[in-house]
Protein backbone atom coordinates (compact mmCIF):
# COMPACT_ATOMS: atom_id res chain seq x y z
CA UNK A 1 0.00 0.00 0.00
CA UNK A 2 1.27 3.66 -0.75
CA UNK A 3 1.14 5.74 2.74
CA UNK A 4 1.91 9.64 3.20
CA UNK A 5 4.41 10.37 5.28
CA UNK A 6 3.74 13.86 7.32
CA UNK A 7 5.45 15.29 10.28
CA UNK A 8 3.32 16.47 13.82
CA UNK A 9 3.22 19.26 16.01
CA UNK A 10 5.95 17.70 17.91
CA UNK A 11 8.09 17.18 14.86
CA UNK A 12 7.33 13.30 14.76
CA UNK A 13 7.10 11.79 11.88
CA UNK A 14 3.79 9.81 11.13
CA UNK A 15 2.51 7.56 8.42
CA UNK A 16 -1.19 7.79 6.99
CA UNK A 17 -2.27 5.17 4.40
CA UNK A 18 -3.10 5.99 1.10
CA UNK A 19 -6.51 5.16 -1.10
CA UNK A 20 -5.71 3.70 -3.84
CA UNK A 21 -2.69 5.14 -6.02
CA UNK A 22 -1.55 8.41 -5.59
CA UNK A 23 -0.56 8.91 -9.34
CA UNK A 24 -4.21 7.94 -10.15
CA UNK A 25 -5.78 10.94 -8.58
CA UNK A 26 -6.77 12.76 -5.67
CA UNK A 27 -5.34 11.62 -2.79
CA UNK A 28 -7.77 9.98 0.22
CA UNK A 29 -6.29 9.02 3.21
CA UNK A 30 -8.08 6.05 5.48
CA UNK A 31 -7.18 4.71 8.71
CA UNK A 32 -5.05 6.08 12.16
CA UNK A 33 -2.04 7.38 11.24
CA UNK A 34 0.89 5.43 12.28
CA UNK A 35 4.08 5.87 14.03
CA UNK A 36 6.98 5.73 10.88
CA UNK A 37 8.91 2.99 12.90
CA UNK A 38 6.38 1.04 13.40
CA UNK A 39 5.85 1.26 9.71
CA UNK A 40 8.80 -0.90 6.85
CA UNK A 41 8.84 1.55 3.77
CA UNK A 42 9.01 -0.41 0.58
CA UNK A 43 10.10 1.68 -2.25
CA UNK A 44 8.21 4.41 -2.79
CA UNK A 45 7.74 3.77 -6.85
CA UNK A 46 7.90 0.70 -8.53
CA UNK A 47 8.50 2.35 -11.88
CA UNK A 48 7.97 1.15 -15.17
CA UNK A 49 10.88 2.56 -16.60
CA UNK A 50 14.18 3.73 -14.55
CA UNK A 51 16.31 6.36 -17.00
CA UNK A 52 19.64 6.85 -15.51
CA UNK A 53 22.11 9.62 -16.55
CA UNK A 54 25.74 9.48 -16.59
CA UNK A 55 28.60 12.14 -16.46
CA UNK A 56 26.55 15.04 -14.81
CA UNK A 57 28.87 15.86 -12.37
CA UNK A 58 32.37 17.37 -13.51
CA UNK A 59 34.43 15.91 -11.48
CA UNK A 60 33.08 12.57 -11.28
CA UNK A 61 33.57 12.47 -15.06
CA UNK A 62 36.92 13.44 -14.64
CA UNK A 63 37.61 10.25 -12.23
CA UNK A 64 35.63 8.31 -14.37
CA UNK A 65 37.53 9.17 -17.51
CA UNK A 66 39.27 5.40 -18.07
CA UNK A 67 36.09 3.82 -18.01
CA UNK A 68 33.74 5.88 -19.21
CA UNK A 69 35.39 8.16 -21.49
CA UNK A 70 35.83 12.12 -21.66
CA UNK A 71 32.31 14.16 -20.97
CA UNK A 72 30.11 14.43 -23.60
CA UNK A 73 28.07 17.69 -25.17
CA UNK A 74 24.50 15.80 -24.47
CA UNK A 75 23.75 13.68 -21.24
CA UNK A 76 24.79 9.73 -21.12
CA UNK A 77 21.62 8.06 -20.48
CA UNK A 78 21.01 4.45 -19.66
CA UNK A 79 18.10 2.31 -18.62
CA UNK A 80 18.54 -0.09 -15.30
CA UNK A 81 15.90 -2.44 -15.41
CA UNK A 82 12.87 -2.58 -12.86
CA UNK A 83 13.72 -5.54 -11.27
CA UNK A 84 16.73 -3.79 -9.81
CA UNK A 85 14.69 -1.61 -7.63
CA UNK A 86 14.98 -2.45 -3.89
CA UNK A 87 13.59 -0.05 -0.72
CA UNK A 88 15.00 1.83 2.11
CA UNK A 89 16.79 -0.67 4.56
CA UNK A 90 16.54 -4.07 1.96
CA UNK A 91 19.34 -5.78 0.97
CA UNK A 92 22.09 -5.11 -1.97
CA UNK A 93 23.30 -8.20 -3.24
CA UNK A 94 26.65 -8.45 -4.26
CA UNK A 95 27.22 -10.75 -7.34
CA UNK A 96 29.98 -13.55 -7.27
CA UNK A 97 30.97 -12.82 -10.48
CA UNK A 98 32.19 -9.14 -9.73
CA UNK A 99 35.04 -8.21 -8.08
CA UNK A 100 34.15 -4.81 -7.53
CA UNK A 101 30.47 -3.09 -6.41
CA UNK A 102 30.44 0.70 -6.33
CA UNK A 103 28.04 2.56 -4.30
CA UNK A 104 26.65 5.90 -6.43
CA UNK A 105 24.47 8.67 -4.73
CA UNK A 106 21.79 9.96 -6.41
CA UNK A 107 19.05 12.62 -6.28
CA UNK A 108 15.92 10.67 -8.24
CA UNK A 109 13.20 12.45 -10.23
CA UNK A 110 9.97 11.34 -10.08
CA UNK A 111 7.61 11.61 -13.07
CA UNK A 112 3.76 12.37 -12.41
CA UNK A 113 2.30 12.90 -15.74
CA UNK A 114 2.73 11.28 -19.32
CA UNK A 115 4.79 13.33 -21.12
CA UNK A 116 7.02 13.63 -24.40
CA UNK A 117 8.84 16.13 -26.08
CA UNK A 118 8.71 18.55 -22.69
CA UNK A 119 10.23 21.69 -23.25
CA UNK A 120 12.78 22.50 -20.67
CA UNK A 121 9.99 25.40 -19.10
CA UNK A 122 7.43 22.59 -18.85
CA UNK A 123 9.74 20.36 -17.10
CA UNK A 124 8.18 21.45 -13.66
CA UNK A 125 5.03 20.36 -14.70
CA UNK A 126 5.53 16.71 -15.11
CA UNK A 127 7.82 16.40 -11.49
CA UNK A 128 5.89 14.51 -8.95
CA UNK A 129 8.90 14.48 -6.63
CA UNK A 130 12.09 13.51 -5.73
CA UNK A 131 13.49 10.66 -3.83
CA UNK A 132 17.19 9.24 -3.12
CA UNK A 133 18.46 6.84 -5.35
CA UNK A 134 21.97 4.46 -5.53
CA UNK A 135 23.30 3.94 -9.10
CA UNK A 136 24.94 0.19 -7.14
CA UNK A 137 27.26 -0.55 -10.12
CA UNK A 138 29.62 -3.85 -10.17
CA UNK A 139 32.40 -1.50 -11.80
CA UNK A 140 34.75 -4.74 -13.18
CA UNK A 141 31.21 -5.34 -15.34
CA UNK A 142 30.28 -2.40 -16.59
CA UNK A 143 33.95 -1.83 -18.09
CA UNK A 144 33.99 -4.78 -19.54
CA UNK A 145 30.85 -5.27 -21.65
CA UNK A 146 30.84 -1.73 -23.03
CA UNK A 147 26.97 -1.65 -22.50
CA UNK A 148 26.25 -0.77 -19.00
CA UNK A 149 23.21 -3.18 -18.88
CA UNK A 150 24.62 -6.14 -16.92
CA UNK A 151 27.05 -3.82 -14.49
CA UNK A 152 24.06 -1.68 -13.28
CA UNK A 153 21.15 -4.05 -13.84
CA UNK A 154 21.60 -7.00 -11.15
CA UNK A 155 18.55 -7.21 -8.57
CA UNK A 156 19.03 -4.97 -6.27
CA UNK A 157 21.20 -2.60 -7.59
CA UNK A 158 18.61 0.20 -7.39
CA UNK A 159 17.78 0.97 -4.13
CA UNK A 160 15.24 4.13 -4.08
CA UNK A 161 13.35 5.82 -1.17
CA UNK A 162 12.91 6.63 1.94
CA UNK A 163 9.57 8.39 0.43
CA UNK A 164 8.92 10.62 -2.17
CA UNK A 165 9.81 14.41 -1.32
CA UNK A 166 6.29 16.35 -3.21
CA UNK A 167 7.13 19.61 -1.55
CA UNK A 168 10.18 21.16 -3.08
CA UNK A 169 10.31 23.45 -5.65
CA UNK A 170 12.35 23.25 -8.90
CA UNK A 171 14.54 25.79 -7.61
CA UNK A 172 15.04 24.14 -4.33
CA UNK A 173 15.51 20.93 -6.10
CA UNK A 174 18.56 22.57 -7.88
CA UNK A 175 20.68 23.24 -4.75
CA UNK A 176 20.35 20.40 -2.62
CA UNK A 177 23.65 18.79 -0.95
CA UNK A 178 23.83 14.84 -1.84
CA UNK A 179 26.05 12.69 -0.11
CA UNK A 180 26.80 9.03 0.58
CA UNK A 181 28.46 7.01 3.23
CA UNK A 182 30.20 3.98 3.69
CA UNK A 183 29.49 2.70 7.40
CA UNK A 184 29.26 6.38 8.76
CA UNK A 185 32.29 7.70 6.85
CA UNK A 186 31.73 10.46 3.93
CA UNK A 187 32.32 9.32 0.60
CA UNK A 188 30.44 11.43 -1.66
CA UNK A 189 29.90 14.99 -0.97
CA UNK A 190 28.05 16.95 -3.70
CA UNK A 191 25.36 19.32 -4.81
CA UNK A 192 22.92 19.14 -7.28
CA UNK A 193 23.92 22.90 -7.87
CA UNK A 194 27.17 21.45 -9.57
CA UNK A 195 24.80 19.35 -12.29
CA UNK A 196 26.07 19.61 -15.72
CA UNK A 197 22.65 18.97 -17.07
CA UNK A 198 20.27 20.80 -14.74
CA UNK A 199 16.81 19.06 -14.11
CA UNK A 200 14.57 21.02 -16.74
CA UNK A 201 17.25 19.73 -19.47
CA UNK A 202 17.45 16.38 -18.39
CA UNK A 203 13.51 15.77 -18.25
CA UNK A 204 13.55 17.48 -21.78
CA UNK A 205 16.26 15.16 -23.31
CA UNK A 206 15.15 12.42 -22.30
CA UNK A 207 11.42 12.78 -23.13
CA UNK A 208 12.63 14.30 -26.78
CA UNK A 209 13.43 10.54 -27.34
CA UNK A 210 11.08 8.28 -25.08
CA UNK A 211 7.53 9.15 -23.57
CA UNK A 212 7.29 9.63 -19.66
CA UNK A 213 4.73 7.54 -17.45
CA UNK A 214 3.57 8.34 -13.94
CA UNK A 215 6.00 6.50 -12.06
CA UNK A 216 9.12 6.47 -13.88
CA UNK A 217 12.18 7.64 -12.43
CA UNK A 218 15.36 9.82 -13.57
CA UNK A 219 18.21 9.45 -11.53
CA UNK A 220 20.39 12.68 -12.12
CA UNK A 221 23.83 11.39 -12.12
CA UNK A 222 26.42 10.56 -9.49
CA UNK A 223 29.19 13.24 -7.92
CA UNK A 224 32.81 12.53 -7.23
CA UNK A 225 33.99 9.92 -5.13
CA UNK A 226 32.68 6.91 -6.14
CA UNK A 227 34.03 3.73 -5.02
CA UNK A 228 33.59 0.00 -3.70
CA UNK A 229 31.86 -1.16 -0.79
CA UNK A 230 32.19 -4.97 0.61
CA UNK A 231 30.00 -7.41 1.97
CA UNK A 232 28.23 -6.02 5.20
CA UNK A 233 29.19 -2.73 4.85
CA UNK A 234 26.30 -0.14 5.00
CA UNK A 235 25.47 2.84 2.23
CA UNK A 236 23.47 5.79 3.21
CA UNK A 237 22.29 8.32 0.46
CA UNK A 238 21.76 11.48 2.19
CA UNK A 239 19.89 14.18 0.11
CA UNK A 240 19.26 17.64 1.82
CA UNK A 241 15.62 18.32 2.63
CA UNK A 242 14.41 14.35 1.08
CA UNK A 243 15.94 12.18 3.76
CA UNK A 244 18.15 8.91 4.19
CA UNK A 245 18.62 5.83 1.74
CA UNK A 246 20.28 3.18 3.51
CA UNK A 247 20.96 -0.18 2.39
CA UNK A 248 23.19 -3.26 3.37
CA UNK A 249 25.55 -5.29 1.28
CA UNK A 250 25.27 -9.13 1.48
CA UNK A 251 26.03 -12.26 -0.32
CA UNK A 252 23.29 -13.90 -2.15
CA UNK A 253 23.18 -16.95 0.37
CA UNK B 1 -8.17 -7.64 -24.74
CA UNK B 2 -6.34 -10.93 -25.24
CA UNK B 3 -6.91 -13.29 -27.68
CA UNK B 4 -6.12 -16.86 -29.31
CA UNK B 5 -4.95 -16.87 -33.04
CA UNK B 6 -6.10 -20.52 -34.44
CA UNK B 7 -6.56 -21.96 -37.51
CA UNK B 8 -10.30 -23.86 -38.62
CA UNK B 9 -10.75 -26.49 -41.17
CA UNK B 10 -10.70 -24.51 -44.11
CA UNK B 11 -7.19 -23.25 -43.18
CA UNK B 12 -8.35 -19.79 -42.36
CA UNK B 13 -6.83 -17.92 -38.96
CA UNK B 14 -9.62 -16.78 -36.56
CA UNK B 15 -9.44 -15.34 -33.55
CA UNK B 16 -11.34 -16.01 -29.88
CA UNK B 17 -11.27 -13.69 -26.99
CA UNK B 18 -9.32 -14.71 -23.79
CA UNK B 19 -10.73 -13.66 -20.31
CA UNK B 20 -8.23 -12.18 -18.31
CA UNK B 21 -4.58 -12.50 -18.67
CA UNK B 22 -3.03 -15.03 -20.49
CA UNK B 23 -0.18 -15.68 -18.23
CA UNK B 24 -1.71 -15.50 -15.07
CA UNK B 25 -3.41 -19.03 -15.39
CA UNK B 26 -5.56 -21.23 -17.36
CA UNK B 27 -7.02 -19.92 -20.63
CA UNK B 28 -10.03 -19.56 -20.98
CA UNK B 29 -11.84 -18.01 -24.26
CA UNK B 30 -15.36 -16.27 -24.57
CA UNK B 31 -17.60 -15.01 -26.92
CA UNK B 32 -17.81 -16.16 -31.06
CA UNK B 33 -14.88 -16.70 -32.60
CA UNK B 34 -13.74 -13.79 -35.28
CA UNK B 35 -12.49 -13.75 -38.76
CA UNK B 36 -8.83 -12.55 -37.97
CA UNK B 37 -8.98 -9.76 -41.17
CA UNK B 38 -11.81 -8.34 -38.95
CA UNK B 39 -9.64 -7.89 -35.54
CA UNK B 40 -6.66 -5.11 -35.07
CA UNK B 41 -4.13 -6.53 -33.25
CA UNK B 42 -1.70 -4.87 -31.16
CA UNK B 43 1.55 -5.98 -29.63
CA UNK B 44 0.89 -9.43 -28.24
CA UNK B 45 2.42 -8.76 -25.10
CA UNK B 46 3.02 -5.31 -23.24
CA UNK B 47 6.37 -6.34 -21.37
CA UNK B 48 8.06 -4.92 -18.46
CA UNK B 49 11.47 -5.13 -19.80
CA UNK B 50 12.50 -5.22 -23.52
CA UNK B 51 15.68 -7.54 -22.89
CA UNK B 52 18.14 -7.36 -26.45
CA UNK B 53 20.97 -9.31 -27.36
CA UNK B 54 23.64 -7.50 -29.30
CA UNK B 55 26.21 -9.56 -31.78
CA UNK B 56 24.48 -12.87 -32.20
CA UNK B 57 25.22 -13.67 -35.30
CA UNK B 58 29.13 -13.70 -36.36
CA UNK B 59 28.30 -12.60 -40.04
CA UNK B 60 26.46 -9.32 -38.49
CA UNK B 61 29.18 -8.81 -36.08
CA UNK B 62 31.74 -8.37 -38.84
CA UNK B 63 29.27 -5.98 -40.61
CA UNK B 64 28.79 -3.50 -38.09
CA UNK B 65 33.04 -4.09 -36.15
CA UNK B 66 33.56 -0.03 -37.41
CA UNK B 67 30.03 0.41 -35.00
CA UNK B 68 30.28 -2.19 -32.29
CA UNK B 69 33.53 -3.39 -31.75
CA UNK B 70 34.95 -7.19 -31.84
CA UNK B 71 32.33 -9.92 -30.89
CA UNK B 72 32.57 -10.61 -27.50
CA UNK B 73 32.38 -14.13 -25.50
CA UNK B 74 29.34 -13.15 -23.63
CA UNK B 75 26.37 -12.04 -25.01
CA UNK B 76 26.10 -8.41 -25.30
CA UNK B 77 23.17 -7.13 -23.41
CA UNK B 78 20.99 -3.97 -23.28
CA UNK B 79 17.56 -2.63 -22.79
CA UNK B 80 14.85 -1.51 -24.88
CA UNK B 81 12.04 0.92 -22.60
CA UNK B 82 8.97 -0.31 -22.44
CA UNK B 83 7.63 2.42 -24.47
CA UNK B 84 8.82 1.89 -27.38
CA UNK B 85 7.21 -1.39 -27.77
CA UNK B 86 3.98 -0.97 -30.56
CA UNK B 87 2.42 -3.41 -32.50
CA UNK B 88 2.00 -5.01 -36.32
CA UNK B 89 0.81 -2.50 -38.59
CA UNK B 90 1.50 0.40 -36.67
CA UNK B 91 4.13 3.03 -37.36
CA UNK B 92 7.19 3.33 -36.60
CA UNK B 93 8.31 6.86 -36.15
CA UNK B 94 11.34 8.39 -38.27
CA UNK B 95 13.24 10.68 -35.38
CA UNK B 96 14.02 14.38 -37.06
CA UNK B 97 17.28 13.93 -35.21
CA UNK B 98 18.88 10.56 -36.97
CA UNK B 99 20.15 10.65 -40.60
CA UNK B 100 19.92 6.71 -40.43
CA UNK B 101 17.08 4.50 -39.30
CA UNK B 102 17.62 0.67 -39.69
CA UNK B 103 15.79 -2.53 -39.48
CA UNK B 104 16.83 -5.45 -37.62
CA UNK B 105 14.56 -8.60 -38.25
CA UNK B 106 14.92 -10.67 -34.49
CA UNK B 107 13.33 -13.58 -33.21
CA UNK B 108 11.90 -12.48 -29.66
CA UNK B 109 11.30 -14.71 -26.67
CA UNK B 110 8.31 -14.50 -24.66
CA UNK B 111 8.96 -15.21 -20.85
CA UNK B 112 6.19 -17.30 -19.22
CA UNK B 113 7.22 -17.66 -15.34
CA UNK B 114 9.48 -15.69 -12.65
CA UNK B 115 12.74 -16.77 -12.55
CA UNK B 116 16.27 -16.33 -12.42
CA UNK B 117 19.59 -17.65 -12.72
CA UNK B 118 17.70 -20.49 -14.77
CA UNK B 119 19.95 -22.98 -16.08
CA UNK B 120 19.99 -23.76 -19.90
CA UNK B 121 18.71 -27.25 -19.52
CA UNK B 122 15.57 -25.72 -17.42
CA UNK B 123 15.08 -23.04 -20.24
CA UNK B 124 12.83 -24.41 -22.17
CA UNK B 125 10.26 -24.45 -18.64
CA UNK B 126 10.16 -20.35 -18.64
CA UNK B 127 9.50 -19.98 -22.14
CA UNK B 128 6.09 -18.78 -22.98
CA UNK B 129 6.15 -18.61 -26.85
CA UNK B 130 7.93 -16.63 -29.32
CA UNK B 131 7.00 -13.65 -32.02
CA UNK B 132 8.97 -11.36 -34.34
CA UNK B 133 10.44 -8.70 -33.38
CA UNK B 134 12.71 -5.55 -35.09
CA UNK B 135 14.96 -3.72 -33.02
CA UNK B 136 14.48 -0.50 -35.09
CA UNK B 137 18.17 1.24 -34.65
CA UNK B 138 19.10 5.07 -35.20
CA UNK B 139 22.29 4.23 -36.02
CA UNK B 140 23.90 7.44 -36.28
CA UNK B 141 22.87 7.69 -32.07
CA UNK B 142 23.84 4.54 -31.65
CA UNK B 143 26.97 5.15 -32.68
CA UNK B 144 27.39 9.02 -31.57
CA UNK B 145 26.24 7.77 -28.12
CA UNK B 146 28.38 4.69 -27.49
CA UNK B 147 25.13 3.75 -24.76
CA UNK B 148 22.45 2.30 -27.26
CA UNK B 149 19.77 3.68 -25.36
CA UNK B 150 18.64 6.26 -27.52
CA UNK B 151 19.37 5.15 -30.75
CA UNK B 152 17.32 1.99 -29.53
CA UNK B 153 14.46 3.18 -27.51
CA UNK B 154 12.72 5.95 -29.13
CA UNK B 155 8.31 5.52 -29.22
CA UNK B 156 7.82 3.02 -31.68
CA UNK B 157 11.39 1.93 -32.41
CA UNK B 158 10.20 -1.94 -30.74
CA UNK B 159 7.38 -3.62 -33.15
CA UNK B 160 6.49 -7.01 -31.98
CA UNK B 161 4.08 -9.69 -33.42
CA UNK B 162 2.11 -10.49 -34.97
CA UNK B 163 0.93 -12.60 -32.04
CA UNK B 164 2.74 -15.15 -29.48
CA UNK B 165 3.78 -18.45 -31.13
CA UNK B 166 3.25 -21.15 -27.86
CA UNK B 167 3.37 -24.61 -30.59
CA UNK B 168 7.31 -24.61 -30.77
CA UNK B 169 9.14 -26.55 -29.28
CA UNK B 170 12.92 -25.37 -28.27
CA UNK B 171 14.22 -27.63 -30.89
CA UNK B 172 12.40 -26.18 -33.51
CA UNK B 173 12.88 -22.78 -32.41
CA UNK B 174 16.35 -23.46 -33.09
CA UNK B 175 16.26 -23.83 -36.47
CA UNK B 176 14.18 -21.34 -38.02
CA UNK B 177 14.77 -18.77 -41.45
CA UNK B 178 14.19 -15.46 -40.50
CA UNK B 179 13.98 -12.69 -43.06
CA UNK B 180 13.68 -9.13 -43.05
CA UNK B 181 12.09 -7.48 -46.32
CA UNK B 182 11.75 -3.67 -47.21
CA UNK B 183 9.30 -2.86 -49.70
CA UNK B 184 9.23 -6.56 -50.44
CA UNK B 185 12.97 -6.88 -51.35
CA UNK B 186 14.91 -9.43 -49.34
CA UNK B 187 17.61 -7.72 -46.83
CA UNK B 188 17.98 -9.67 -44.08
CA UNK B 189 17.56 -13.59 -44.44
CA UNK B 190 19.43 -15.63 -41.71
CA UNK B 191 18.48 -18.46 -39.11
CA UNK B 192 18.23 -18.91 -35.27
CA UNK B 193 20.75 -22.20 -36.21
CA UNK B 194 23.44 -19.52 -36.67
CA UNK B 195 23.09 -18.26 -33.14
CA UNK B 196 26.19 -17.52 -31.44
CA UNK B 197 24.63 -18.04 -28.25
CA UNK B 198 21.46 -20.69 -28.37
CA UNK B 199 18.25 -19.42 -26.78
CA UNK B 200 19.05 -21.65 -23.94
CA UNK B 201 22.81 -19.93 -23.06
CA UNK B 202 20.70 -16.63 -23.30
CA UNK B 203 18.03 -16.76 -21.35
CA UNK B 204 20.58 -18.77 -18.90
CA UNK B 205 22.73 -15.85 -19.08
CA UNK B 206 19.87 -12.75 -18.68
CA UNK B 207 18.83 -14.42 -15.86
CA UNK B 208 21.91 -14.76 -14.15
CA UNK B 209 22.10 -11.17 -13.01
CA UNK B 210 17.76 -9.70 -13.33
CA UNK B 211 15.06 -11.74 -12.68
CA UNK B 212 12.73 -12.24 -15.29
CA UNK B 213 8.48 -11.97 -14.57
CA UNK B 214 6.10 -12.94 -17.20
CA UNK B 215 6.21 -11.15 -20.19
CA UNK B 216 9.41 -10.03 -20.35
CA UNK B 217 10.86 -10.23 -23.68
CA UNK B 218 14.41 -10.92 -25.03
CA UNK B 219 15.32 -9.97 -28.20
CA UNK B 220 17.94 -12.15 -29.26
CA UNK B 221 19.97 -10.78 -31.67
CA UNK B 222 19.97 -9.85 -35.83
CA UNK B 223 21.63 -11.21 -38.99
CA UNK B 224 23.60 -9.65 -41.13
CA UNK B 225 22.17 -7.25 -43.81
CA UNK B 226 21.21 -4.16 -41.56
CA UNK B 227 20.36 -1.14 -43.22
CA UNK B 228 18.30 1.61 -43.44
CA UNK B 229 14.36 2.64 -43.65
CA UNK B 230 13.04 5.73 -45.51
CA UNK B 231 10.16 7.11 -44.58
CA UNK B 232 7.08 5.79 -46.33
CA UNK B 233 8.71 2.39 -46.85
CA UNK B 234 7.69 -0.95 -45.47
CA UNK B 235 9.61 -3.35 -43.38
CA UNK B 236 8.80 -6.64 -42.92
CA UNK B 237 9.79 -9.54 -40.75
CA UNK B 238 9.03 -13.02 -41.47
CA UNK B 239 10.25 -15.68 -39.34
CA UNK B 240 9.25 -19.50 -40.07
CA UNK B 241 5.89 -21.21 -38.49
CA UNK B 242 5.21 -17.65 -36.52
CA UNK B 243 4.07 -15.32 -39.12
CA UNK B 244 5.05 -11.89 -40.28
CA UNK B 245 5.81 -8.79 -38.88
CA UNK B 246 5.34 -5.32 -41.10
CA UNK B 247 5.36 -1.92 -40.26
CA UNK B 248 5.85 1.11 -41.86
CA UNK B 249 8.15 4.14 -41.19
CA UNK B 250 6.33 7.54 -41.44
CA UNK B 251 7.53 10.96 -39.66
CA UNK B 252 5.65 12.40 -36.66
CA UNK B 253 4.99 15.15 -38.43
Amino acid sequence: AFGLVDIDAEGQRFVSRIVGHPLLGPIKLAGDPMKLEDVRLLSPILPSKVVCIGKNYADHVAEMKDITGESTEEPVVFLKPSTAVTGPGDPVFHPAISERVDYEGELAIVIGRLCREVPPERAKDVIFGYTCANDVTARDLQKKDKQWTRGKGFDSFCPLGPWIETGLSLEEAADLRVTTTVDGEVRQDGRTSDFIHGIPELISYVSSFMTLVPGDVILTGTPAGVGPVQVGQQMTVSIERIGELTNRVVTRD
